[in-house]
């Protein structure tokens, strides 16, 4: 190698952008009295350590023979059943559903199944950086549509599709995250949902609904899944795939997710699987399938709800108590973050920079749009990390600022 | 979605192949009295359960707020800590090493890194098919290169590079499994290492050395890595970037493995590991870890050796006993396989038909091709699953239909 190895990148490889917000929380992790409401990441006290610890025991000493041994790319048999019996779907065939190394997973072989260099994606903005970047490491192009409180405007959706099909751009699909949304923790109603799909329809474009934080909700009603619309009021099980995550439910480390569709996305995604990863750790799925089957799980989101719940209300009390006027934010019906808009004279970007030095953290809004969309006076708030006492403290110091 | 989804895929969804190994294990699983030389797995007697299930219990217990939270895409710092000292190589940097999620992930993210649709990867003809496809997935043409007992033939190598770089095609990178080849069961020597790695500094072609099953050397002595070699008689740390499992030697089902090269090959290595699976099992890291630190890595593996070694004895003496003349094999050193060519005119393909009526499977060699190379008078025989008298009983059953 006389010459740097560099030169025979791939043109992605090339071009592949550094992650703005793993730079951030480099900065903010480890330093002392920091409050950071800048991951996502859930509480530590949310792991289920005792159970976890006796079933990864009992799993590997009793089945080991099996879930050492190599496994199916499309998951575990018995983890896809239990899950087929805690989300209510039994009638669902093995061939429409698939469990990934977590969702990002999942949305990576969605993505790669469909997108071709230089195809369009059509997401929210403000996004989930996560997903966008796994979305243009596919060569995806992304056209963001804007949100109003019930998220993805629908007549936005709809000229923007009718401008990429008269500019003849290869759309392929919409990518949304419904419930308690990443960065803006906005949710869409029924009618929402309906309107979405209802323009998924007429233009022919699939949906990827991802859906990671729809269990952890702590107040207002459950609403049906534009998968299941799909499926039960459209009479169109091709149009949604949804990707799940039990990263919020059991812990991120674990890298477990599923994915529910039609075949003929399940089928490529899971040919995929096999010749990028082969499987998901085997023992770890029969763990979460044993889990399921034992009744944990429903208790043990419960148990997350009680303990997420004081700590959004904390946190939005924290906003309504110190926040000057000017300042609005949204009203998370569950999930994660909070967002906040500040008055348009307030760069958030500048605000991070002296926020850090007053010890407490969070992610400027601007990190969420994809290119062609600026806005600068908004940022995103984790309240799942820290607790009731730390989250009115880090808002205290966090509006002492503005 | 009036019009079928299919019409959506990518380039590469739709001509991604089906897996004819799939399709032959599918046939001989689960048939009551069948005896199968036909997969690559290791016998669930390798599996160290007991040691597992402890370190599983404990990890969780006392490293759970660590290891179930979001860990780092290019692995447990505590797993590359222990490996390196493991694979003695202490003085290799962080930036040096990556885990992934088995070795087909690294090898994925290889090619990932370096092949744009179209280019060239330079490979043993036969071949592993798993990492053929996987590249090819990324768009890449496979150029084989024939084997002599040694592996990889260096003029044939040399020509095939001066052709390709005459046609100005894009080779990016030189594909070998030096040790107990797939499937051939060939090692490399010295001598045909360094050979390989001059002909490849001469092209300024970076290696990807795939090494799955070096810890299972049951006969000869230990021989250095291409890695090795290149970074110490050759100067030149950039050539070589080195895959290893631990599929072979804790158990596939935990998908671990890793990659160690150049900073310039690991760094992007681990962007695209972002964007695919953001980080292996965190968990399952730590307790291989631990298993490494508490010192059971060498023990086990000692233990493996004397489970396998006298399986390839039994085979290499039951193909001793019953081939008719004219049938020759390989004398594998380690591994899992042995390459057996039947007279030129018997085709495997038939033969494969015919075996499993008579309750025997193996994998017919044309599998093992890429394409423009048809051979059709070999087979690959595995001999780490099945214990000595049913390996010998196999063997006398394949030798009865010649």
């Amino acid at each position: 190698m006389k010459q740097p190895i560099e030169r025979l990148y791939s043109q992605h490889t090339a071009i592949m952008k550094h992650s703005f917000i793993r730079e951030i929380l480099k900065v903010t992790k480890g330093v002392p009295g920091m409050i950071s409401f800048a991951g996502g990441l859930p509480s530590p006290d949310s792991f289920p350590r005792e159970l976890l610890a006796r079933l990864f025991s009992q799993v590997i000493l009793e089945e080991g023979a099996d879930v050492l041994q190599y496994g199916a790319s499309d998951g575990d048999r018995f983890f896809k059943q239990a899950l087929k019996a805690f989300e209510e779907v039994p009638y669902l065939s093995d061939e429409e559903i698939m469990i990934t190394v977590g969702s990002t997973n999942g949305i990576y072989y969605f993505t790669r199944t469909l997108i071709d260099p230089g195809d369009t994606i059509v997401c929210e903005a403000p996004g989930f950086p996560g997903s966008v970047t796994a979305m243009e490491s596919c060569g995806a192009r992304l056209a963001g549509i804007e949100m109003d409180e019930l998220g993805m405007i629908p007549d936005q959706l709809r000229d923007t599709l009718r401008g990429l099909h008269d500019r003849k751009a290869a759309v392929k699909f919409i990518y949304v995250i419904p419930e308690f949304q990443n960065p803006s923790g906005r949710t869409m109603d029924l009618n929402r949902r309906r309107e979405i799909i209802a323009i998924a329809a007429e233009f022919g474009i699939p949906i990827l609904e991802d859906q990671p934080y729809r269990e952890l909700r702590y107040s207002g009603e459950r609403i049906l899944t534009l998968w299941e619309l799909a499926r039960t009021e459209f009479d169109d099980p091709q149009l949604v795939t949804i990707a799940k995550s039990f990263s919020k439910i059991l812990g991120p480390g674990l890298r477990l997710g599923f994915a529910a569709g039609p075949p003929e996305m399940i089928g490529p995604m899971v040919k995929w699987a096999q010749k990028t990863t082969v499987s998901p750790d085997c023992a770890t799925q029969r763990v979460a399938a044993r889990f399921i089957e034992a009744g944990h799980m429903r208790r043990h989101i419960d148990w997350i709800i009680d303990l997420y719940r004081p700590r959004r209300d904390a946190m939005l009390n924290a906003l309504a108590d110190c926040m000057p006027d000017g300042v609005t934010w949204t009203q998370p019906e569950g999930g994660m973050f909070v967002w906040v808009t500040l008055p348009p004279e307030i760069n958030a970007d500048d605000l991070f920079e002296r926020a850090i030095q007053h010890k407490v953290a969070f992610i400027p809004g601007s990190k969420f749009y994809p290119a062609g969309i600026v806005r600068t006076n908004e940022l995103r708030l984790n309240f799942s990390y820290s607790d009731e006492k730390l989250i009115r403290e880090g808002v205290s110091r966090l509006a002492g600022l503005l």
